[in-house]
């Protein structure tokens, strides 16, 4: 098998904590799999080097970001190799240049837009480890050493496993999987085997330590196996996040996320005429607020009410905003004491009754539901925040996801 | 003018040195002219990269070390950058592979083979200062990351101001130039205004600290104009090496070195056949061995003495070496207690009486004499060493070099 491993910053974060990498690529490659590994920067590496150009600039020019950042990973994939050599096996590190890997020119932002992996398969015919710098490329234009911004590592790594046709992209990170909900809240959630891209991406908050949406995205699009496992336990088998034809099984619910980082936006006797709706949420969407659950209640006297969350660092943005429709409605308020709970599971398509169960396990627990919305895998709830954990353990028991 | 600059690792060791030396380059820019600086990694930096590299490998393979180090003159070049951009300068940072250096494939001391200055002309055509990461390049054949060995970053100066023919080559250390001998030892030493190539190889030791051979040989072969000269106390004129057709008034004694870096091998009863001194040296050249000054005694019964004087570091080598030699002496002994000094001045080569004076200057002080050689330009002689610092002293004194 081609496996493209990928190591974040926590599993290279000492020159032990790196030497443990090499050991479990060491194991990988005696079970005769080829390895491209992608190595993030030592944890901490980075902010120092963003606080060294802070000493400077309150904005440094981009470009020059990207060429100072960029090192922290070319240090780690060249000490790794160092590594592994010494163990007697053959190996070359690559910066994101020589891995191939062309980006557009948003620095500290860029995308992928194409990788040539003449250089890797080279190298992995010679018999060798690949080690690559993550978070790193060339801009196509003037290839300049561009960096891909949060999560860019993995993103390295899924896209070249998608490049590649490697059979499986590893994520090695300090947590040893998806769980069914968060461990902390609930200690009797349960390590999933499988979940499908759509499920991942609706659990975000269960894996926000562990897989950036922009990674799974990305792996569903180039329909790239990843997988989520710890290099602190590496004999424990991860979460294989596929696609849905790969999940025999289909839970009816796959997990119970919980995100507090929302604001409930509420607009209140707002005159009804027709585009207001409209003309509200285009002046958000301008203004890159990510405008997450709306609803809408129509009162009697031909007014309505409007609520909708918003995620709370886009708040201030949100006001300024809001301000210029004062004279819509009545009364404008922003409560950050919300929480968006939300059950997501495939196998809901072809359930019923998923969503009342839900209901009537929150109102057990005396929990009022502000807001509703449901998708096809996945029914999000507004509560109050002082209800969050306990509406989780609700849910999570009314769902038997311990068993 | 175009200046090339190059700022060593105790000038931008810190956060503010580097500051400083932005203040520099604003300094010159400021005065319009076009400027490519060179940096250095911060100090401290390369070496705590091969402690890391080191505690994997006793002997961590070329290549990868060359990545791993490479990366501390990148970091230097983007904070530069940013720091002068923050004022209002345009620049641009440029590893050694964006500023067109290729070279030979001996990983960590790798030979420049080609300056492809597109890159740098085009910046410096569009206004921008050209910050370059020093020390390293990409080898002409495979295009990995490649790095120069001791100096290298002198060597990536001097090298660029050859290839793009800047009107000087200004070398920043903490040392404010060239003096005529070691001030530590002769607090009456001067700083000179101007030295050519040869006299500063010959001054090597005076050098040391300042300025590597290797850099001014590739000076001298490329005909550019080094000064050296310090970044913390940059309103003072450095010392300038250039061609000694340059220099009008040529001093008989330029300078005075001293070198305790040697060890003298005796070897006393050599039965005299023809090729024995060759067959010796020979077998030293081809353990590497820098055989730096020679005599050989000839005595009455057709034996000979044979005196040679090799660097220290050489001492166990050249012991290996020399016992395949043992039954064509009598004895052979080594010691370790002499020293080196170094009269160097081109005016002695149209001037007479010049190494008289020395030996008058050392009688005098009843310094006794054991080796002698010298060169068009240089009169060197081995004495113990404990009357060094008093050789050193007598001579400057007695050539007149603090007037």
């Amino acid at each position: 098998m081609l496996k493209v491993l990928k190591f974040g910053g926590t599993s290279v974060g000492t020159l032990d904590r790196i030497q443990n990498v090499a050991n479990i690529i060491k194991k990988i490659k005696d079970e005769g799999h080829d390895i491209i590994a992608v190595v993030s920067a030592m944890s901490g590496e980075t902010n120092k080097l963003i606080e060294y150009a802070e000493y400077y600039s309150k904005s440094p020019e981009p470009s020059e970001v990207d060429m100072l950042l960029s090192s922290g990973e070319r240090v780690t994939s060249a000490l790794l190799s160092i590594a592994l050599n010494e163990q007697g096996y053959k190996t070359t590190s690559m910066s994101g240049r020589e891995a191939g890997i062309f980006t557009d020119s948003s620095h500290t932002k860029a995308r992928i837009e194409e990788i040539d992996t003449t250089n890797m398969k080279n190298a992995i015919k010679d018999g060798k480890i690949v080690i690559v710098a993550g978070f790193q490329g060339v801009t196509i234009d003037t290839k300049r050493v561009s960096t891909l911004g949060r999560g860019g590592s993995d993103l390295t790594a899924v896209a070249i496993a998608g490049a590649i046709e490697a059979d499986v992209c590893e994520i090695y990170t300090d947590v040893d999987g998806i769980y069914t909900t968060d461990p902390r809240i609930e200690p009797k959630a349960k390590k999933l085997d499988k979940i499908s891209y759509d499920e991942m991406l609706e659990l975000a908050s269960l894996g926000a330590k562990v897989l950036q949406n922009r990674s799974v995205e990305m792996a569903k699009k180039l329909n790239v196996n990843l997988v989520s496992r710890s290099s602190f336990t590496p004999e424990v088998e991860g979460t294989l996040i596929t696609k849905e034809e790969n999940i025999m099984e289909k839970p009816v619910v796959s997990g119970i996320a919980l995100d507090k980082n929302q604001i409930r936006v509420g607009m209140y006797g707002v005159i009804d005429r027709p585009g207001i709706a409209s003309t509200i949420f285009t002046a958000l969407a301008d203004a890159n607020i990510n405008v997450d659950m709306i609803v809408q209640t129509r009162g009697a006297d031909g007014k309505t009410d409007m609520d909708f969350t918003i995620p709370r660092t886009d708040l201030e943005i949100c006001k300024k905003v809001m301000s210029q429709f004062k004279a819509e409605a009545e009364k404008i308020d922003y409560n950050d004491t919300i929480c968006k709970v939300s059950i997501v599971g495939v196998g809901m398509k072809s359930h019923t009754g998923v969503a009342s169960k839900a209901f009537s396990a929150l109102a057990n627990e005396n929990i009022n539901i502000r807001i509703i919305s449901t998708s096809e895998i996945k029914i999000s709830m507004i509560i109050e925040e002082k209800y969050a954990e306990l509406a989780v353990r609700a849910l999570h028991e009314a769902y038997h996801l311990d068993k």
